[in-house]
Order: C-alpha cells, then sequence, then structure tokens
C-alpha cells in the first residue's frame, strides 16, 4: 500500500474542460496496484458534502484477491463495487433503503475461481450476487454450445478484473466523482473489445450514473450484445411491489412465463418453488429515446429506479425471481440490446448488434434510490406520461423456444 | 503478517463449554487473512505437551498463494493440511511412520490453477496428493455427464478454499487444539452448502478426529455425496501389507478388480502394470453404528487405523492402487455414503442421501497412527471382535458397470 | 521481497565446472518466490559488458501475479521472459531491431484466469503474445476431442508457472548469465513431465541459446510433442519481408493454404482477410543434424534466426498470419517434432514421439538478432550452402485434413 496520493490535472481527458484530481489505483501497462488504498474529502480539504474512497483486498474461500471499491457519501449513496468483478456494483444504500440483493453466494469471488464453462456453462452462477453485472460483451444469455463452442450464459465481461482503474474528483463543487475501470475482452483471432466503464457520482446525490464506451478495435466488424442485468431485492421488493415502465409490449419468455402473464408487473412474496419467471418487454420512450423503469414497494415508498437510451438500448427485460429468501428472492430489471435467449437465437432473430472497425458505442444509465413517496410519485408520473393512453400489449406466445 | 495475536473467549461458540483461546486466521466476511503466522505452547505459557501451530502461504508453479497450517506436537504427530484446498490433509507423521503417500504431483496446487473439467472430468488429479481428501458434497465418484453437465471426478469440495478458518485452544490440559475450516458450496439456484471442518488433536496424542458438519442452506432438500479418501503409502503400505476391517461383504468395483478378489485384503509390492484395483465393502460395526477399517504393514508394527460411524459413512470403499513407487503406491481407505461409481449409478441404485432444507449432518471419523505392534494388536482384536464368526461374504459380481 | 542476496557456489550442478554465482528466484519445494528483485554487474562489481536482471510481479486485469524477468545487455539485447508463463520469451530488443509482435492480447496473463478448454479448446488464444511459448509436452497442435478428452490447443506448457526458477552468474568473464525454470506438468495417473528450461546469455551478444530438457519421470513410456513457437512481426516482417530456411519439401497445412504456396518464403504487407497460412516443412540440416531459419526484412537488413537441431527437433512449420496490424501481423517460425495437426493426427501419421521411463531429450535453440546487412547475409550464405543444388519440393497435396 503506498501512502503517497499521485494527484494529476486531467483537465484534457474528459470532454468537459474541468480540473479536476485523479488517481491511479490499477494499471496493467506499468504493471501497478495500489492495493489498500482510501481517500476522503477531509483529507483532500474540499467543501460540501463529504465522501470517502476506499480500495480494500479481500481475503479468504473464493475472493481471494478480490477487490472492492466503496465510495460513501455521508448524506447520499455508499455505493460499492468491485474492479476484479468487470467493474460490477455490488450493491448501493442510503436512507434505509438497499439496491442489491441476498445471492447464496455471499463472496465477491475472484473470477480465478470460477470456470464459466461449468455445469454445461452455467458456471457463472458460482459468482451472481451483484446489484449490477455487465452481461456482455461477445455475447450475453443462456448457454448454448455451436459448433463445440459453449457460449457460457451472460458472457465474460461480469468475470473480467479491470486493467486500469482510476478515480477521478472534479475540483469545482459539486466535486462530481469519476469511478473508471477498463475491460478487455482480447483473444486473439477472436475479440479485441475495450469497454471503459465509467461510474458518475455526486456527493448527497440519491442518483448515480453508469457511462460505458464499448470500442471494437479490430479490424473486422464484430458483434456484441450486452444486458445490464440490474437485480433487486428486500426491501424494495416484497408482496404486491410493483414494477413500472412504459411499455409498447409484453410477451413471456418461455411457457412457464405464460402463465404469469396476467400479473405480469406485480410481485409475489417469497415463494416456494416458483423459481423464475421472464418476460421481453419493448420499452417506450421520450422523443429523445430516453425512457425509465423501476421496482418499487408496495406501499409506493421506496424503490429503485433505471433511466436508459432506447437508442443504445433498445430491449428490456424483466426477471422475477420470487421465490424464497434463502435462494435469493430478487428481481431484475435489465435494460439491454438483446433479450436472455442464447446468442443462436437472437441471431437468427436479428437482434445481434455489430461494431464496425473502431467503431464505439456508449451506453448511459442512470440508477436512482427512491427513498421516499414522492421520489416513486416522480417516476411513476414520468412513466405514465410515456405510456400515454395506449395499454402495453400482451403476447401470448413467446418469441422463442430455447 | 499482523503480529498481534487476537485471543477471545469463545465459550459459548462450542458444545462443550470450556474456556479456550482462539484466533481466526481467515474470515472472508470481514475479508480478512493473516498470512504466515505462528503459535506455540511456550509463547502461550500452556504446560503440558509442548506444540506449535503455523500458517504458511506458498509460492512456486501451481501453489502459488496456496496456505498450509502444520500443527506440530513433539511427542506426538506433526499435521499438515491445507486451507487452500478444503482443509484437506496433506500427510501426518510421527515415531517414525508417515500417514500419506507420494504422488507423482508434489505441489500444494492452489485451485485457481484447476480446470476441474479437463481431461473429460477428471481435472482432480492434476492436485491429488492428500492424505485425505473430501470427495463431495455435491456429487462424489467418478466423472459423468448428463444433459449436458460434467460432474467431475470426486466433486468440488478438496478444491474449494476455506472462507473461514479458526483455530481454538483449550485453556485446560491437555488443551485439546481444534482447527476448524468452513467450505462454501454455494452456487445460485444449484446448491447452497456450508460444511464446517474441524480438526481436533490431543498434544501428545496418536489420534486425532475430523469432525465435520454439512448443511443445507437452502429451502429445497438437497442430495449430497461424501467419501473421506485417505491414503496411505510407505512405509506403512509394502508387499504383503494387509486390510484389515470388519465387513459384511466385499465386491469388485469392476471386471478388472474381480481377478484380485481373493486376496483383496492383502497387498503387494509396487507392481508395474497393476494400476488400480477397488473393491466396495459393506462394514460391520457395533450396537452404535461405529466400526473400523486399517492398513497394516507385513510385520504388524506399523499402520494407520480410521474410526467411523456406519450410520453417518455406511460404506467402505478400498482402492488398491499398487503400481509403481513413481506413479503413487497408495491405497486408499474410503468411509463413506457412496461408492466411487458416477452420481448417476448412485442415484439409480439408491444411495444417494438427502439433506432437507436447513438440515445438518455430522460426519466424524477418527485416525489412529499405529506406532507399534501393540497398537496395531488392539485394532485386530477390534476388528475381530466386531467381524465374529461370520467371514466376510465375497461377491463375484460387480454391483454395476461404469 | 527479500534485499539479500543468496549467492551459492554451483560449480558442481552444471557440466562445465565453472565457478558461478546463482540466486534462486522461485521455488515450490520451499515454497518462496523473491517477488520484485533486481542485479545488476554493477552491483556484483563485475567487468565487462554491464548488464542488469529484474523480477517483477505485475498487476492489473487478467495479469495479476504474473511474474516477469528481464534481462538487460546495454550493448546487447534486452529479453524479457515469464516465470508465470512456462518461461516464455515474451519479446527480445536490440539495436532498434525487436523480436516479437504485437497482439491483441496485450496483457501478461496468469493462466489462473484462463480455461485452455474454453471456445471448444481454442482458450490458450486468450494469453498468446510471446515471442517465444513453447507447444507442448504432453501434446501440442491444433485442439482435438479424442473418448471425450479435449486435447486443447498446443498444450499446457506455455501456461505452467516455473516451480523453481534460479540465475546463474559465471564468475569468469564473458559472465554468461543462465535463467533456469523448472516446469512440471504432473497429473496422478496421466503425466509426470518435467522440463528443465534455460536461457543462455552472453552480455553485449546478439544470440541467445534455449536449451531445454525434458525428462519422463513416470515408470511408463510417454509420448511427447514440443512445437517452439517462435514469431515476429514488425519492423523485420513486412511487405516482402522473406522467410529462408533450407529445406527438403514444402507443403501446404490445408487446402487455404494450397494458394499460397508458389510464394510460400515471401511474406505480404498485412492484408485484410488474409488470415494465416501455414506449411509444413521437412529441413534440410548438416552432417551434425544443425540448420537455422530466419525471417529477414525487404531491405535484408534485420533479421531473426534460429539455429537448431533436426536431430531433436526434424519438423518446421511456417505461419504466416499476414493480416492487419491490429489482428496481429505476425509470423511464426516454429521448430518442433511435429507439425501442428491435432495429435491424433500426428499419432496416426507416426510423428509422436515418446519417451520411455527416467529418458531425457534435450532440445536446443539459438536466436539471433540480425541487425544489419552483414549478419542478413552471413544467414543467407549458410541457408544457401546447406540448401545445395536442390530446390526445395514443392508438394501440392496438405498431408491431413483435419
Amino acid at each position: 500500500m503506498k501512502k503517497t496520493l499521485v494527484a494529476m490535472t486531467v483537465a484534457t481527458l474528459f470532454s468537459t474542460p474541468v480540473m479536476a484530481q485523479s488517481w491511479l489505483l490499477t494499471d496493467a501497462e506499468s504493471g501497478m496496484d495500489k492495493g489498500n488504498w482510501t481517500i476522503s474529502s477531509q483529507q483532500l480539504k474540499l467543501q460540501g458534502q463529504p465522501f470517502s474512497i476506499e480500495q480494500k483486498v479481500l481475503h479468504g474461500g473464493k475472493q481471494e484477491g478480490s477487490k472492492v471499491i466503496t465510495l460513501r457519501s455521508e448524506n447520499g449513496l455508499t455505493i460499492a463495487l468491485s474492479p476484479s468483478r468487470g467493474m460490477d456494483l455490488l450493491h448501493v444504500n442510503g436512507h434505509g433503503v438497499r439496491m442489491g440483493w441476498d445471492s447464496p453466494v455471499d463472496e465477491v469471488v475472484n473470477p480465478a475461481y470460477i470456470n464459466l464453462e461449468s455445469r454445461n456453462g452455467l458456471g457463472w452462477l458460482d459468482g451472481f450476487n451483484e446489484m449490477m453485472v455487465r452481461c456482455g460483451f461477445e455475447w450475453t444469455g443462456h448457454p448454448v454450445s455451436k459448433d463445440g463452442v459453449l457460449y457460457t450464459l451472460h458472457g465474460k465481461a461480469g468475470n473480467t478484473p479491470a486493467s486500469r482503474v482510476e478515480i477521478v474528483v472534479d475540483d469545482q463543487a459539486p466535486h462530481e466523482i469519476r469511478i473508471r475501470g477498463l475491460l478487455k475482452e482480447h483473444t486473439f483471432k477472436k475479440a479485441n473489445f475495450s469497454t471503459w466503464t465509467e461510474l458518475r457520482y455526486i456527493p448527497g446525490s440519491d442518483s448515480f450514473t453508469i457511462h460505458d464506451e464499448l470500442t471494437n478495435h479490430s479490424d473486422y466488424p464484430q458483434d456484441y450484445q450486452i444486458i445490464y442485468h440490474s437485480n433487486f431485492g428486500t426491501p424494495i421488493l416484497e408482496k404486491e411491489a410493483r414494477f413500472i415502465a412504459p411499455v409498447k409490449s409484453v410477451s413471456p419468455f418461455n411457457d412457464y412465463a405464460k402463465q404469469g402473464l396476467k400479473s405480469w408487473n406485480t410481485y409475489d412474496a417469497p415463494t416456494k418453488g416458483f423459481d423464475e419467471m421472464v418476460f421481453n418487454l419493448t420499452p417506450l420512450a421520450d422523443a429523445q429515446g430516453k425512457t425509465v423503469a423501476a421496482v418499487i414497494n408496495s406501499k409506493g415508498d421506496k424503490g429503485a429506479a433505471i433511466e436508459f437510451d432506447t437508442h443504445q438500448l433498445p430491449l428490456l427485460t424483466l426477471w422475477k425471481n420470487t421465490d424464497t429468501l434463502k435462494q435469493g428472492y430478487v428481481t431484475g430489471i435489465e435494460p439491454g440490446t438483446n433479450y436472455a435467449y442464447p446468442v443462436t437465437i437472437e441471431k437468427e432473430q436479428g437482434r445481434v448488434k455489430q461494431l464496425q472497425p473502431g467503431q464505439s458505442q456508449a451506453f448511459t444509465l442512470t440508477y436512482t434510490l427512491l427513498k421516499d413517496a414522492q421520489a416513486v410519485q416522480k417516476v411513476e408520473q414520468r412513466v405514465k406520461t410515456l405510456q400515454g393512453d395506449n395499454a402495453p400489449q400482451l403476447e401470448e406466445k413467446p418469441l422463442a423456444v430455447e
């Protein structure tokens, strides 16, 4: 652990020409990692909302060597993410509300201990406990074998340790914080994707933004898929919690989900034997393509909302895993380029996107912790406006059979 | 490496309300590991049999980062186990006798470097060199593919790094030592097993006890299997060494073992081309279900015995791998819930056990290093008593064909 | 990191009875690794060509924990190799010439993050960026499944962390340096190979020698295969660069390579869509079995040459991967016991070699950085002499169809 802080002026690095301090926590190019590390607004002598940022290297079990960065804002949110696991968000807390869930997997598993191919491509389940995990970018969706190649559940990004991690704090109030991490999916002859992930947060706020930029560095067009698998359990998810979003249509993912189609947007209490129901949604958006989806508790005074851009992420999957608490009582709100069918089906049905050589694609999602009835109502109103007069169209037939 | 010892009173943690000191070496929950660490009876100012306990982090080759705990008792045993490898016992030495063997695998392989699925499910062989390895708990036995899922050789427990490791030393003489380690087999939707392993040893003694407690934390019944794969080579194993145990019946594991059925309980010298013969045994036990199995050298003055409970572990596999020394001249005495057939066969033949939601199952085995003729004779006498007048029944036909 | 240097006299360890100093960097037997470490000729108070040797532990991304040893000779070469990756050579630089290439894989990937079985046995491509990678020793070549076992691309040696690493520096001028690393391919019942790799370098020189010794420690004969996959990109490889070697015959690896047969020994500029062409060569050698192969740039003033022994490595593969720069514009000169067909084909066609119990086989290759026209001409002349009057025989038909 180095105790000196390397502060740099990074004015030229970003589009907005603000002055900022930055810290390099990890850099594969020079082979360095700061290990355990911390800063605070107090230490930096910044006025305004107090905050601290800490990187910690974990030990024990299969999390040996995993790193977690925790951003703490006294009056706002505490956000934990893991550079070892694709910069995925572990959990977010604030105002007594938790965005996240309780998975049976209770460690931050180092991908070195995960075999994505195990259980016929379900190895991803050995590490799944995040509030938000990037499912991509070479492929996403349920596993499938094609020509002997096993396309494992939800791709590799979520089990890819970040090659470069940096923290940027704006000099000017309100001292926006950016936690940036670089994910590489580089395989000779197969893929040359880099994704700069960024979490943006203003201390004291109830929202944060994920801004990712995926680039195809190869000289050939490359298919890509991404699902932002965002997961919420108690205290938001509960009996009669509701999912809200402006949608054009809803269809069951498979035959099992058909029987839940009528009540697709309300939740049951933890239910033994429920397993999971998945619904494919086509979101409605405003003129700029912006939309929002949220899960809110039964009283309507707690929730989690995700704003996203349908030009970037045109599809939305709703995952209702309202089995028992111990099984992982959780719902997934999953904006994406794709549904969760295997890549073979997504390709066949024309939903897989492509990047040309050198081309980049940005993905921007704003997550808001809805701490009270007022915050919930604001989102409800926005959904209502976007939905307009047309009720969602319920399609009986699944788009595909796996 | 922290140099301060955190000593706590753990009187309430255990069934026997003794006062004890304890040290937490590893704790995934708080993300800590002590790394290189040591204590000794001298340092603790304890009277009686002197002992020391050391944790060491290993480097080099595929053992990079593996941890070994060595418990040394001057007048008793030296016991080495690896928290990185499922708390498995590496080797035990005392009085010039070694319990353990020489595998071609001569490193304590970090599971991060093992792919259990390699060689069609035989990846486990890349790390196998233990005196005792837990084969379980989701499944055990030979590998098999079913519905595309590869059930790899002997399950995952032996390649699971312990999530919590603690050392407990009784305040009162004879200062019993417990080395406890928590193994998690947690996979979303698939398994939620925790196993608290415990090694109990009284300094100066020639015996130690393994006491494991497996709990199904899921809300669904869960199949489990366990084989305590306990392995002994020279100097115990040699030409005309003998296996002794009270058994009702013996059957060859497969056709190859048929030809060795008549001499099932005596050993050959290292024999090129022998490979392995396996026999399925049904042990006889006393009224409490207790029994014993042992391997003893030709002169009958050295051996290793295992006492176990047939209510917990009703079956016994004898593995005779008396090939050449360099191939790994070794015999396995393997009390278990199951034989070593693939889980599909074990299930079909009704031997796979199940834990209900929240239910636990304990497994208790006492290993004794038989240091002289007297110790050997004591076990022989016990076997004789339990066997009674009935000779073991030799069945010609294997229970199953793989 | 230990700061004391452990210097030993190793006069008896090597065939040439010179006095030398040595340093043990890694030793699995005692479980140690020096971590970050460095020495220099200045520090050792050695006269003659100045040099330094450094071991560095890398961090970030999938190279977390990977080690690199860099040998720097001011007036000669800078050679980087990775103990974590089979002692493979990463890159060699001198006189403004680089031996090596730019792979899309730009980290020194720790094998803990590689699953060789992924992509139907192509997981090796996740780490491939070396100047020289050992493809062996249990098997090599393209992946193939046989009896359910996946023989993954190019075997395991290149993804095997060295179990013992030592540096030896001769006391006498010119102070030859040896970097030795022990690779173990030890799997119970399957393989018991040890390979002592050695890089020999005299400070100030433009050449270095790889001297490996493979031993079969098992009591059974064991098949082995090895290809020294040696890879060169810019500035040597370019439009109208040439491959030179004395060869008896040339045949295309597959149908695609047929169309490139006429121009088999000249290179194209980076060419989109070219992918790769592979040619199987049978080298001609002198009376001692020695031969040489080289790639030289268009002007004939830069190049890389490899001398090898056809008694050890009778075959030569030429890999022309002159696709675009970003795809990895590179050519492979690959002396080996085998061609790159799957082990099943190599076995069928009688090219797989075997080691008897206890038997060893040495492989010696000398790499030379050709820094100017004179150096190039010297190799050209040697090739001409060895080729003699007979033109290479071009065979139209691939030896096998995969």
